[in-house]
């Protein structure tokens, strides 16, 4: 029976570790920290948590309108009385069962899992230095899966003891008066729109490449944009802190959050044992084996190539079945990307400068909410449908922007793993009413 | 130009005329009330704003659990503030987008619509009774699509004047304290959900095919529930209905709603000029091609193939290619059902039932919203995702109940249309964290 390590316990090296079970090996799992990786413990989940708590909340004026003239002040009553340590009750609590999913599942199948820091010795050699000292773990295989932490660059290198990220966000004891978002990614744009939802003040966020879409609708909650600039100081005044921006303007806020991006820390692994080099992005892996060097793999947010969960899972599994002797590939295209603001945006496949890079000629076929029966029957006309074709007709991948566009996105999903053209998606019937019809109503444009 | 004549401007009839119109016909719409017919104007969309209305006040309780102790007496007051009028607006102002919408798009298309009543006074002339006089209309084709409307069997015929249906549902002054509903389709769900969200009060509900689960949210939220049985008797009694079953049990309410089923009433257009008979269900149409006889073809509701809004539309564009020339079929296995209750239940393509009907062995593959990480973060656990496959792999239908299933169903139809097996579903890569995962999730079981 062959002996495979993993190293992390995320959202890459738990389904690697099932998967490499399934296929009969025996399982050794590391995890320095806790079991689900960031994904579960401190990003996607107590995230979503967090922000459907806040969406939720966010309706009480919604509620007000369609109540008796007056009942606004209830509303804004009931609104001041959030309690921000049940919101974060309920959040924990949902880690906590899928972090003991998570558990059941790698008893059920066999896997061993170590509590401790690895670090290589050889190729095929792990030491594990645990709570009750230091074991050493032989294997056939080792899967690299140890995933990210959050980057600061300067000047937030300094003082990221005194900043937030997302790895003590979601634990921060009350909820700041204003915050400062540096980074308009995934992170930064959901934090905001969490944080506005339930605290409706002037969130300064940085970032370049923010949607229109969700620039208007931040705008429109009075979240501050500072887009297309950089912080060069970060100074605390009175109990503020005081970002300087390239520009030379000011503002001032009660907390930061960092949100600038990701990086990778392999310092205590010690790769240099195996004669492997890395980098803040990662290690070099073969993008579709995710083959690092020999009978050692790597999947997640460590191999550099996309840091979505989702894509780590289906990394993790494809360097299972690669080590346990399958021939797996991992597609990078195929990866769906979600944004869980509100409205959501989701993506797949090509975008239209991805096609233009390529050089080929797309066509468009967009259609809006604002004419979707389900989207006006409920007040959510935010956003649209856009679908991508060659000149075949082939589609080639899609755009949603609006109200369960992470959810809708896997309709195209399944279009573009069947190399489905717009006839053949014009032939699906779709329920009427739902939002999903602007799906439809875009591959009739 | 070849001149064909829409009777009927609802989910059949005005699609079939703006296609008829996009092939090159000279098309005359003739609509007896509103555009847009029941799915518009006291069906998919007024119960969906109402519905959604009833789902948004339902979380009072919700937010008043993530605040301050106490502030469930503000959410009870905001609750009990609610205001039927402002709720009924929202949603007839969602509905007069919509009709607008439709008109606009019958006007860009240069079809011709006629406010009126029509009647048949041959295969190829149609009399059409408008507030104006009697108007002669002549056509080379004809597409029937009339819709139905509620059915009032013994003892509810004789009291109909007097008790509610979806006609006139919509607008009834206030919400009644207590509301019997006879039948447990689609509209009587429906009903019983939205009803029972703003008002909780007992509802009892007649049907033999409720869904367990649905049943199971209905018991909880203190909806009464009479299954397989049926009322011999409505008798008014000091301002309450008492309703006999044939179990002999009686029960009072204030209201009654019959949803009891749909009925199809084509006196008026007098189909005996063209030798075509009909009865409550419809007409006889091909179930394919949906022609009727000759130059004549029907679509929607008086097709009595399927009484849904979408396969009513896709009938409406069917029946018009074919009659401009084009050879098109309707397929009434690939239409997704759905009922938006709260959870929301879809489905679409065999049902375990049929597949067993139809000699196919079927494997079932099943996952649960509680091992879902977006449903345990939202906590949305209610509900699961079952595949139907073949022995070859090939999926052969789904089942979706939790939250946005309605939605969630078009990833199967999709995959139903490309013909995937399972193992080419589990090749989708699912975005993380998303209810659509559940269907990954079986796809895996």
């Amino acid at each position: 029976m062959q002996k495979i390590i993993v190293i992390g316990g995320g959202p890459a090296g738990y389904p690697a570790a099932l998967e490499a079970a399934r296929l009969g090996a025996q399982v050794t799992l590391i995890e320095k920290n806790k079991l689900g990786g960031v994904c579960l413990n401190c990003g996607c989940i107590p995230s979503k948590s967090l922000l459907d708590a806040a969406h939720k909340f966010a309706l009480l004026p919604t509620l007000a309108a369609w109540s008796q003239d007056g009942a606004s002040t209830l509303a804004a009553q009931l609104f001041a009385q959030k309690d921000w340590s049940k919101i974060q009750a309920r959040q924990q609590k949902a880690t906590a069962k899928l972090v003991q999913g998570i558990s059941f599942l790698l008893k059920k199948a066999g896997v061993t899992v170590l509590a401790g820091t690895a670090s290589f010795i050889d190729e095929h050699t792990v030491s594990v230095q645990t709570s009750q000292g230091t074991q050493t773990v032989q294997a056939d295989g080792i899967i690299l899966a140890t995933g990210s932490q959050a980057f600061f660059p300067a000047p937030f290198d300094k003082i990221k003891d005194r900043i937030y990220d997302n790895a003590n966000l979601f634990s921060m004891p009350a909820l700041p008066k204003s915050m400062a978002i540096v980074g308009g990614g995934v992170i930064g744009c959901e934090m905001a729109d969490f944080l506005s939802a339930l605290q409706p003040r002037l969130l300064p966020l940085e970032d370049e490449t923010a949607s229109r879409t969700l620039t208007q609708a931040f705008t429109k909650r009075g979240i501050k944009l500072h887009l297309g600039t950089s912080a060069t100081q970060a100074v605390e005044e009175n109990g503020q802190w005081v970002l300087t921006f390239s520009s030379g303007e000011q503002i001032r806020a009660e907390k930061i959050l960092a949100a600038i991006g990701r990086a990778v820390d392999l310092t205590e692994l010690h790769l240099e044992n195996i004669g492997v080099t890395w980098t803040r992005k990662g290690v070099q892996v073969n993008p579709q084996t995710l083959q690092l060097k020999n009978n050692i793999y790597a999947a997640g947010d460590v191999t550099g190539l996309c840091q979505l969960a989702h894509a780590a899972t289906r990394q993790g599994e494809v360097a299972a079945r690669n080590l346990c002797g399958q021939s797996a590939a991992y597609h990078n295209e195929s990866v769906p990307r979600a944004i869980y603001t509100s409205p959501e945006i989701a993506c797949v496949g090509l975008t239209r400068a991805q096609a233009q890079a390529q050089g080929i000629e797309v066509k468009v076929h967009k259609s809006f909410m604002l004419a979707n029966g389900r989207a006006v029957a409920q007040e959510q006309t935010e956003g649209y449908a856009e679908l991508l074709t060659d000149s075949t007709g082939k589609i080639l991948g899609a755009t949603l922007v609006g109200a369960n566009a992470a959810e809708l996105i896997h309709i195209i999903s399944v279009a573009l793993q069947a190399g489905f053209t717009l006839a053949q998606l014009q032939e699906v019937i779709f329920a009427h009413p739902t939002l999903a019809e602007a799906v439809a109503e875009a591959a009739r444009q």
